[in-house]
């Protein structure tokens, strides 16, 4: 069979290249992979739970766009997927084929324009919410659906949902109409013009207001609480048998989000945090064994500490909650900031707000406290991180200089604007959500996969997590690259 | 055979999905993709031109780093690769696989440490030159391969040649002795610490003094002529059989070079170039009938003009090289501008400097004048669309105010230091640049695939270029987000 | 008599002190100034030419203002005045007093809330128009007019006049509406949502306008074309006998409006200019004898250039009209050049628009060619330049590398939105202008005067300049922080 | 007597304009202004203790400078003064010139070259430190000195003493030799160069470090206990009767120093508070009842939140140390607040860390702690008010969403390095103190007074405070500009 042969192949010249002290780091010939089937992954359609004479199917409007003729290529099919997993290693490929791998095979469908679509302009009224924190990037988004539902649609009927989920339901705040003048220079704008709360999801509250209010289309931007009632309004709705479009557009500054490459709103936060380091940085190096110390955000990932302290290389450690570290003794950061300042006079430490939760001793209040989403709230790292390094240099330098500067810019990165990397972001986000929900799509999310924006069921994204996995290859070399510790005891 | 049948099986479900017009847009059911055999893009290495007997093999210094541990995972094999082609259409899967496809099947090789070296720390001595025009993150670049080079592998005798190619074999200036010390805060300086200059490119001279100074890694970062001129050096190398490893590390503002997913720079080219089309747009916005003008960098593509009007959102019509346009009658720019005016009472201009340059009446003097390449001179697009405009608006608009305010901010773009997104991308590039050379690759370039970085035959990517495909699916669909004409005659 | 004797004391202390070799540069002591009568400018005021019992007086509303309490020393009087000389030169105080020293006893009246008003606030109606080319800080001084009329008078009707001198009367824009709400965020914008444009003057639509919208106080904000125009207005209105405040707010970026301390948006030029110059400086130092060349703003004087100059700390050479500069033979700008390449190997030049403009050679077209005010049109200095540079090296180093980079960075400084120091000033600026209209002046500019802010005859800021007066004290020892060629032949 | 005279006709003048009701408002004419004698504050000299056959006099080497030719007017002599008040109100002049009033009459010297210097290039020695904590334009004060020394007067031996007082005396850090190359990107980097350090003051091992290294300038870069310390040593100089010049430059990000218009980093933390004040504005628009709260620098000064307030304009209210103000009842904070969040349902606070102080709740521990100069330490202000806000809100209004934003940015405000305005101011200081160190000036600060720079006594300075007078005429007009409460109980 072509798939075994092929690993054969694979694995018996690899064989003969490494096995060979006179051959080493050869390169393989002609391997193959071969996988089949396709795990294609499908997005749930109106028509999965709507009787089809029911649903009415229009030509896509871009057909009589005044600006352009639709070339051929430019609609989308269902046949045209992007693969997800895109790495292999060819000497164990059978591994890789295995079902327990649950990256291989798997394809999604693009994103884009479809020849046909399940909504009629005219009778669109479509509504947008933004829920959660901020993030760099949510006025960009919301703009993007303004603009492209009416200019590139003719969607007429347009509107903002205010703070939150709870705003579907409001008594003092109706949903505000929305148009392309009005969003004019919001992607310039930090935060979100139609405000965010957290918490106040009633799901049948939520699904009889898109009923009253006649929505069809409901754009859904937040957090992966978010994402899990949005899951629960598509359910709904199914259940209904309502013909309402519903979306979910992934925001997460710390890019704790699975499947798609990132977040928006991300680059911008990394680009934010270099000015906290660089003060850190000028902190600690103007002073006598200066410590610069920053916290970033980062809940369960440290993506952005990660991104920010390879971007910036003027950090020294960087800690993050995907990797275990301790303080004291032989490979410890004490040790490693001892030497640090005895080289160089200073050091510059960056901690993800997730890191080292458990090492934090808890009050018995805090041991109580729980957050909206119960779990145990999180403590501050930095300030934990600042008295113990104090206290350490006390009892073992006691007479000699030492400062620590503690910088926690959270607010100044997340209320920006988003950069133009995550605007052109933003933007292509907001469209191809467009396009998905005309054409039928519901219940998903768009996002980039390995550059190509796709469609990825909603339940899939509310699930997945994104964190930084410290044994994979990209990231085991990457970690050289700032030469900390890695706080394995050996 | 298993590939014939998962074809056929694409096309049926294809066929069955969409040729039913009460099912259109459904998912697709367990397609398959099969290829075999795969491409893997062989990658010079020193074994392939010397005697084994002369080389030796050294183990990683990286096993013996103070700081970490390598885990399982933590080395590349030449197993390990990174497909190129990663979007399909499932339902057209059998031309996908023809031989005319080039993307079809290719693999790279990853880039990261291999557990084997071919070349003694204290030996090595390698020289670092920096050639053609400014761009964004050179100095990262150059700070990081002194930096890899020394912390990860104990390098000592790095150089840096002096003001390009000719630095090499110049009487006046010495390579110069490079540090961690002395590059310390590099990456926040625009421009190259190193200096470059075009042209100066003397082969026999260059290998020659690279044999004097006993240099035996070479990293040459450059544009598109820069790299011809490291095939050319690398094949010369080979041809003497010196022990020497050559890496080219593509440095091209105008993200034109092919393969690769973005050349360093870009990122941050965009982000400037937000000011400039800000700026114009103020201006625009300020006047009766303002037209702001900004020509952006791309002499044969239109990447940075492209994202940066996408990124911008502020931009009513851009062009680029890869798209004719005409100004005079229907669908042509003065109608679509006067439109703009009419409703708006400004409008923005972005045109990429390749653009147009057919369309430009040239002087007797300029058919003959010709670059350092032998091409036409480019004449300045933005300043003749300026003239044109004002001659369109004051033969149909006599009388009534207009303004054309023409911004060229190439300078202001290209000489400040990388952003975050690009500083990180420098470091990973030199890193996996140094691991490449280190495990005895040569003639080759390192760079990111799909958003891991790999190593590619230098020669491939001396020849690829990198335009925008306005046909691709994805620019297509990106095009509408503008809503700006598409210059097609109908 | 007091003077003479004071005057002599100060002479005498100075002989005794500076006329023994052994005690030179020794304090004087107890030395007089004497001045008598002082000059106060007088600012015009509505009871110049309107009968008192047509004025109504009425008291200030801040006194009823909900948030504070007017306490002693709030309202300022006429008698509150400020200085205009401030140094003096004891030594030859005869000199400093005599009629032909126009700076000597001049005192202008402060601005700031007066206790008693000559409008009735809910029959004010407002009319602000901007003029002539955009300048930093337009947007918040509009902003500021409105906010503080609105907020601290009680001023509902509030009219912004579009695109300049021309809104008056234009049939096809009317008078925008304005209100707090509508300017919010207006000051965190470049340009003017006014919007502005060139000419238009015609007095008498102006004034009939002016009638006819029953405008009785109007704010104008332009250049020194502008002001004239505003002091025909103010001289209409009073032949008219008209009850209308009349009100200058001067507009340059160039700082080159006399008697004030510096005009708005100049702060906010400089800053931007560095951006420009450090990529100049980084063009020239990454290339071979690599020239950078910025052109600035300062058509008849060198203000940017010079702050700019000296606040980068990068430039080499400042060109500025107020100093005449030759390019060949000693002391010349060539041989200062050769100088610094070959001991830094690049250097930087920032040139004002109007320096030079007697050396550029005029087509016959170009002597004939006027601008709208009548004067020679502006020569490019900065291509003009750059191809003497070329000419010159080319002759005097055949075959040597030589680049010169040529920034004109003209529109990405002016559209920007006013910096912090602007913004304040600004807003300072439009408030105190509101409260001298609302006190009855009129035909009047506010502006700061050795850092307080004053009450100007409008006629004379309308004919005063301000140029660099490079034989001044301070700008003589200024000049020396750059240590570049005074261009005196000797 | 013609002071007697002047008077009466200045209150003459203004009972007959201000006296009549119906001519309220009207200039004042001829009034007069006469004081004698003039109080000209007299700057040590060498002279004063140091007999001159010891001391040599030079001519100024800028005499002989390759650039320029010092033209009439080019140097300063001691009888070049500026006259300290500038505001004067005509109808009180009697009591202006009463004793009582130290600002009347009051000139200093002006700063510039002197013909005659007391230094030899040659055998110059200089020595810099800085001292206290960070400020924007540290290092350019320090760039200046070291260039300013070397080119103007040819200074050759130029010492750095590092990380504060303590340096001079300190046996593991030798003082860093300094010259132009070092020094030269300095002013673009935030922190000191130097390092800092509080504390280390020891008279005697300073000036005897003084002598052993046979320094004979020094340039002494502090806040105000910096400046006691430095006026200690002068003393001590002068004791010792040693041929050495101490200068003091004042370093103060609050402004809080006195005599001088502002101190240097004053105006780059205002430019930098406003990122701050964004980011709070931000956050508490896309809230529900949303409170964004930043803390600026500013301990016994409300400077720094005063000007970056009136800057922002999206300011709701700013508590300073010169306001009182209290937060229950009519008038208070909460009543305000409530009102802007029923009004525009957000609010943005700025809080200088000195405000309040004496409101918030000391432990006893708190009470008895004292910071290095024996004052109460300081508590957070910050977080005092968030918590009682959200006590207010808990009690007020039960069950409402609230959100406070609470934002700290100090450090980075305060480790950027200078904006282009403080850059020039930073320039401008340090040759001014150079020029009066080398005309034999010592124990004196320079500094700019009404826009001129001064030559200062540094007792004068190091005693001298600059709290905001909030009875001000202009600060109390400015004070209408943000339209806050003004806490005064009616």
């Amino acid at each position: 069979m072509a798939l075994s042969n092929s690993k054969r192949e694979v694995e018996e010249s690899n064989n003969n290249n490494l096995g060979t002290a006179g051959e080493p780091n050869r390169n393989t010939n002609s391997p193959s992979i071969s996988f089949s089937p396709v795990n294609l992954k499908k997005v749930p359609h109106l028509t999965d739970y709507l009787q089809l004479e029911n649903l009415k199917i229009y030509t896509n409007p871009l057909d009589q766009n005044r600006f352009f003729h639709p070339s051929h290529g430019f609609y989308f099919s269902p046949s045209d997927v992007i693969l997800r997993q895109i790495v292999y290693d060819l000497s164990s490929a059978c591994e890789a084929f295995s079902d327990s791998d649950p990256r291989v095979h798997v394809a999604y469908h693009r994103a884009g324009p479809r020849k046909q679509i399940f909504f009629e302009p005219k009778n669109t009224r479509a509504a947008i919410v933004t829920c959660g924190g901020l993030c760099p990037g949510l006025n960009t988004v919301i703009r993007e659906l303004v603009v492209g539902l009416w200019e590139l649609y003719g969607v007429r009927q347009i509107f903002g949902i205010q703070a939150g989920y709870r705003g579907f339901y409001s008594t003092t705040r109706n949903p505000l109409v929305l148009n392309p003048k009005m969003v004019r220079g919001w992607h310039k704008l930090g935060g979100t013009v139609l405000e965010t709360s957290r918490g106040g999801f009633d799901l049948h509250q939520i699904v009889d207001a898109i009923q009253t209010n006649a929505f069809n289309q409901v754009y859904i931007i937040g957090g992966d609480g978010t994402m899990r009632g949005a899951v629960e309004i598509f359910d709904e709705i199914q259940r209904r048998k309502l013909n309402v479009g519903v979306v979910g557009i992934p925001k997460t500054v710390d890019n704790d989000v699975g499947i798609i490459d990132r977040s928006f709103g991300f680059q911008t936060a990394v680009e934010m945090a270099q000015q906290a380091i660089n003060a850190a940085h000028v902190e600690a190096e103007s002073a006598v064994n200066g410590i610069g110390l920053v916290k970033l955000m980062g809940r369960s990932t440290g993506h952005i500490a990660l991104h920010a302290t390879l971007s910036s290389r003027d950090v020294d450690c960087c800690l993050i909650p995907e990797m275990e570290f301790y303080l004291e003794g032989k490979g410890g950061l004490f040790e490693f900031l001892d030497n640090r300042l005895k080289e160089n006079g200073h050091a510059v430490l960056v901690v993800a707000e997730g890191a080292g939760q458990n090492m934090i001793p808890r009050t018995a209040a805090q041991t109580e406290e729980r957050d909206e989403s119960g779990n145990l709230v999180f403590l501050d790292v930095g300030s934990w991180l600042k008295t113990e390094l104090k206290k350490w240099w006390a009892r073992d330098h006691p007479g000699e200089l030492f400062t620590v500067k503690y910088i926690d810019p959270t607010y100044m990165i997340r209320a920006v604007p988003a950069n133009a990397t995550d605007n052109l972001y933003c933007t292509l986000l907001a469209h191809s959500a467009i396009h998905g929900v005309m054409a039928g799509y519901t219940g998903f999310v768009s996002g980039p996969i390995n550059g190509n924006y796709a469609y990825i069921p909603l339940e899939d994204v509310a699930q997945a997590t994104n964190a930084v996995n410290t044994k994979d290859h990209k990231w085991a070399w990457v970690r050289t690259v700032t030469n900390q510790p890695d706080f394995v005891k050996s």
